[in-house]
């Protein structure tokens, strides 16, 4: 059998593990051939391949990001696109298909699948929100690196007394936030699925001083203020329109500033969170999915994606894993109220 | 309500990140009152006890051991040991337990609930071997710990031609040999639960040398070879009769120097395994059980124990956690032997 | 006899080290009594103080920050602040004062010492940038969170074909970009010592996408592009008049992907670099400094500064230590281009 | 020119930083070739060579190891040896040599020197103790990865009560022991150097838990009690002669249980301390050291060994660095044992 495997999305540790445990097994135990496509879908689309065998996969388990590479090419809005796919599928003599990705990657797919294309998901996303699994590779090593962060702002913090803001990943759900500030022991946690007070926040930060410590507020970075309290200012937007770094975070020292009249300073991890050799968990949580991958190409077992249910790797059918974000369920946001402004 | 809180049996980072969550909800959500009892259940059976309040447990979270200190006292081998302790948990008006520890120290919890007592239990162990939660905490910090090691050891091997053994623990199950050589990457991995026939080790291990690259063997201290391959010599017993370090790891290198010819060394990771800062997975996770046992307490659902199903934390009957041992179940072993040798 | 402590200026891994040096000797070896001064100038102005004795220095060895908190109080900009100072130490009955700082820190020092006051400095500056000694502590952990960084944003940038842009600590010294760069193997250092040509950085990046390799490009906070290249604007001003997150980084970003066409990120790694536990190197210099300076006190040579010459740490008079800034050789610079844009 | 490149004696990290410096500089500098000789003095004697240029040198920087692979091969030794190995360097059109390697190694190549062969050394041992320079690259690295094991070991100890004895590096030398020791906040260090008295550091010990606190004891591998109080026995011998594993830590454990009546416990770190990813001060000063012996070299200014003195890399006469060993100085001993006990 001859497989192919691309990886789409962004960055995030666990790739390479992926990767490794579906070549090294489906080799080995299968006598598969494999073809790698570059840069997700953009590979099998213009049939942009590499080797990929024993040899490519050697080493590459510590490693972060992909042997791959990437891309966030969407067959769906190119012309032809599903048409040329097939055809170069074909043309390379590509049985089956594992595409590494997130909800782009894994909705195309979904489609593809649709259209009879044998296809298997693996699940990926730094932000812990794709539906179907307990937790997604990346999201560890993500956590830990805020955390490790966090605990070193901790003693900046009390050597100033100042409120220290630390602006995590997490557009539309705040699970690095959330796990990350719990780790670290954040005074305030402010998450994209609730809409914060920014007085509220600056009376826990109070709070926190009058126990003569200083406050650590840890922020995803699509998280937002109550209606009306804050306008996005265009200077928050650099000339490309991406939100400037320290969107959010910024904004939000400049108010408790303000607000206490305490020195108040932002850090915005960005890409460190992404990058690097992956902890135990997600090592062992993509070698897990990769060798669960190639057994359902194996078994001729299409149309599904992998996934960690409790501490069993399942598969459940592709769409299920796609559809609505997997967000943070308020009572694991209460559950963590306890320890604000302590 | 005045609760008791301890900790019994090895050391483990989470614990003071459990009784940190316990003391913070107790006190600011359900303003209870908390006795610290020393050194397991000696404490409560000698009343010997510390202030336990939100003082007491700031800035904790991060830090390994426990500021309660442990012991490995089993009250039921002590005269009057039940009776003892009952008398103190009255004297001090305590009317709660909560106990954090392992299978002996919630051996003891179970039968002390049996016997009227009020006590809430919470898992621990580093071995990752109690029934009813799919993890415990400090089991996720002992992996990674031994996985750097394994990542470091790695270029030695190459640079040196050498096999390269890492002793890692487990008397009675292989939890952390085989997510350890999973994410380390090892080329062998040897657990309690399989007696290895040592011809098939160094197998893998010319296997390896083969490709022009260096194995690395990971091995549970409690590992054993197939009946009658080894006998272990009184010279692998200290003076104390504890099996010296390195006894089956030291044991392992020089029958593959012997059998392939090639420089073994054995690196045993004993006791850095236990201590430190917690990963970011066990601050959360043990941190969720202090929030869940301080619930059960203030509800007064007793006899129970904490425990970690999928994502969610909730209470079973103390009994099931303390029934048989989790071991390494056939088919994780099987699903990792791909990667042996190669 | 009485000595007083004090820590001025910004949060420095290895000021706990130095202050547990310093009152373990002293009070160990030589009986001498302590007076903690809180908040760095501040404490003896005010006579704001804190006990300071055995007890408080347990367990702060590895810890970031300082117990006796900081301050940036300058003296002589305050009216009768020496006249203070010398009538608070006067009531305090103390003998000595040890100040662990900074450049400004021990620019008082200095000039209280010339005021009869007795003096001993401890040199302390992340940015490694105080003349006198080979290194200061706090600059080695800094490097390495920042190399840590870097590691992690090489597979990022590889795996999507962009260029990351890194931007540490560094106003008017390039000490740890430079450092930083080379550990981390940057594409190009820029430095506050040198005006960069924003052309010849995107040159060097081309260069390296034509490796087919991504470029990571470390810049200092206070590196500044040819006279007429860089107009700061406001929008990177927030509205504190502090330069806003990222602002050369962030600049940088967009020049470069307007001459180079391929995407750039900014990772401003801000206060991460100066909190946290010191790595060895600075553990030990540190507490080799608070061992040499609690000497000096002892034996009455006052008004000099400890410093690192080779492997030994000597005594300087403290006005050499806070002359002009020890910035980067243009021989250290060109010794790194070599690696520059390959 | 053709430049030969080699790495000898124990594996260390920092080696792959050198050898990318030297084949970066010298190929974009200099237009030198380079030829890659495997397995140290082995490989120019057997005529074994890979090839080394830009490519193979790209991303080795952060890796632990040598990708020239390593051996303890004495020409000297070998009859002919020394003839072999010009035979095949002028076979192979090789100008000069560039040796990196510790007291061994650079022996070698002080003799080849003195016959004629033009050779530049690189000084390299985790140990540090070759003369003549300040500092060894991979000496920082062990002695932080053995810092990171003592802050790990302080919680458990203190849990349980009980002595913790980490074996250290150190066969002739004890700076990884000093260094660590310092860094980790040992309670009692001892060293080759000085043949300690197991009763004082009983004394030692039992002074610790009198505070409260547990003892930690760093031992180098090398340290011996006095006179008559050791006899090592065969037991601590493995079949093959070598010390076993924790052969001086294990016997102070038992001695320091059977004199103060409390647990001990004893960690060998071994392999860990010299393998994997070399901290940032290893990895600029092996860089460094690589720059200036391909300078040293393309000038012709053969039989010099590079060396660091203060923070400038310099050069001096091969036998220079190879004379007798560098130990720990009384000094730095004495001004260690302030922290005793205490």
């Amino acid at each position: 059998m001859r497989i192919g495997v691309l990886t789409g999305g962004g960055d995030c540790p666990g790739l390479n593990a992926v990767i490794r445990a579906v070549v090294r097994k489906g080799v080995t135990a299968y006598g598969h051939e494999f073809v790698g496509f570059r840069d997700g879908w953009k590979g099998p689309l213009e049939g942009l391949t590499m080797p990929l065998g024993i040899q490519q996969v050697r080493g590459i388990l510590p490693r972060g990001g992909t042997i791959l590479g990437s891309s966030r090419t969407n067959l769906f809005k190119i012309e032809n696109g599903v048409e040329r796919v097939k055809e170069n599928l074909a043309g390379l003599g590509v049985d089956a298909l594992i595409a590494i990705g997130g909800e782009d990657t894994l909705g195309v797919a979904t489609k593809l699948s649709d259209l009879g294309v044998n296809v298997v998901g693996v699940p990926k996303t730094i932000d812990n929100d794709l539906n179907g699994t307990d937790y997604t590779f990346g999201f560890d090593t993500a956590v830990n690196i805020a955390m490790e962060a966090i605990d070193r702002l901790h003693t900046t913090a009390e050597s100033h007394h100042r409120t220290l803001i630390v602006e995590v990943m997490g557009r539309h759900a705040g699970w690095i936030a959330l796990h990350a500030g719990l780790a670290g022991g954040a005074n305030v946690i402010l998450l994209p699925e609730r809409e914060f007070d920014v007085d509220q926040v600056a009376a826990y930060v109070e709070k926190r001083f009058q126990h003569e410590y200083a406050p650590i507020v840890v922020v995803a970075e699509g998280a937002q203020p109550l209606e009306g309290q804050m306008v996005l200012q265009n200077q928050q937007l650099d000339s490309f329109g991406h939100v400037r770094l320290g969107g959010i975070g910024q904004w939000l020292a400049e108010q408790l500033e303000a607000k206490t009249g305490k020195e108040a300073r932002t850090v915005v991890l960005g890409h460190i969170q992404r990058g690097g050799t992956p902890t135990a968990f997600d090592r062992v949580l993509s070698t897990r999915f990769g060798l669960q991958a190639i057994d359902a190409v194996n078994e001729g077992d299409f149309g599904k994606m992998v996934a960690l249910r409790g501490t069993d790797i399942v598969r459940i059918p592709l769409i299920e894993g796609t559809g609505e974000l997997k967000t943070v369920p308020l009572e694991r946001y209460t559950e963590a109220e306890v320890f604000f402004g302590s």
